[in-house]
């Protein structure tokens, strides 16, 4: 068996948004060298959601809308969270979204749909997040 | 380690319901030889689910209801999506109920508490969608 | 490749709440002896989560506020589960929160971000549930 461990870093502008990582993942599985087994990849912050989905833009702002309704931002105060922090929405998000995709690895490839791309979700951005790839198989 | 891999196809007659795959996933399991690992089944398609819950038509009837509510089929013209398609609704479905579900192998069995069930959720059907069965391990 | 397998058993003595299991994770690790591979940690029922979030106890509030306002316990009529059962919401709650963790082991540890920690949700509490722990790897 061999493992393959490799983190991203993404600092995204503003509070939320997503950012299609399929390539970056790509490559990590290239490094690994691994050809057949199971790639994780997780977001390592409790604020964000790696997830897959389709990349189209109405789509993201669909999902933008769509989450804001039901885990709205403000009034900040509507959360327990929220004493020292105005992030608990993201907390929320998060949890629609989910933390983590595995996806199979085959003949060296990340075996995919037709349309299947992975997202980092982000939700409470403009700091450094850290995504984790951990591949293992051989 | 070993790996095995399998589609499987499902074709439902409508837009949207659900399917015990269990017997299906279990097939695999035995074909694969596997005894103590890890087996992957995902939904290959962005708008559809796989995931573990009950397998009692009341409860799969709430859910219908209740993904209508958090993410409604129509107006269609509510979602950015749904320029040229009408299904915005059911890639918001399918990340409330997942796309994948990771199931321990156990002396060559699902390692299941006593009423986990596998489930295919379609919510974009009347047309060929695949699911993913990867499994790892001895 | 090495399997460990454990399980833990649950006993909250309300209907709702979260509990920490990261240190009985964290032990299972230790156990296992495994350096590098991936652990899966679920809820062996249905009416229960396994996530990872943050150990903030306003934020559990603000889960059970947010879990109650997207599919509330009552009234019990309104779930076509509910004919001898009264616990419909429980399996809508968690699939909202999810089934299942997947964490990568990395030199013997857990390897999380700063925050993460790993949460049982229950939501139909007041009798033995059971968390499975599968690890695989070297």
């Amino acid at each position: 068996m061999i493992s393959y461990r490799k983190e991203l870093i993404i600092n995204l502008p503003k509070r939320r948004g997503f950012v299609n990582i399929t390539p970056q993942v790509n490559n990590a599985l290239k490094e690994s060298n691994i050809k057949e087994g199971l790639l994780l990849c997780n977001a390592m912050h409790i604020t964000a959601s790696v997830f897959i989905n389709d990349d189209e833009s109405g789509l993201h702002q669909d999902f933008e809308t769509w989450l804001e309704k039901l885990a709205p931002e403000k009034p900040y105060n509507i959360y327990h969270h929220n004493g020292y922090e105005d992030n608990a929405d993201a907390h929320l998000k998060r949890q629609v979204m989910g933390r983590e995709v595995i996806v199979a690895i085959t003949n060296g490839n990340l075996d995919f749909g037709p349309w299947e791309q992975i997202f980092y979700g982000e939700f409470d951005g403009k700091r450094n997040k850290k995504i984790l790839i951990k591949i293992i198989g051989e």
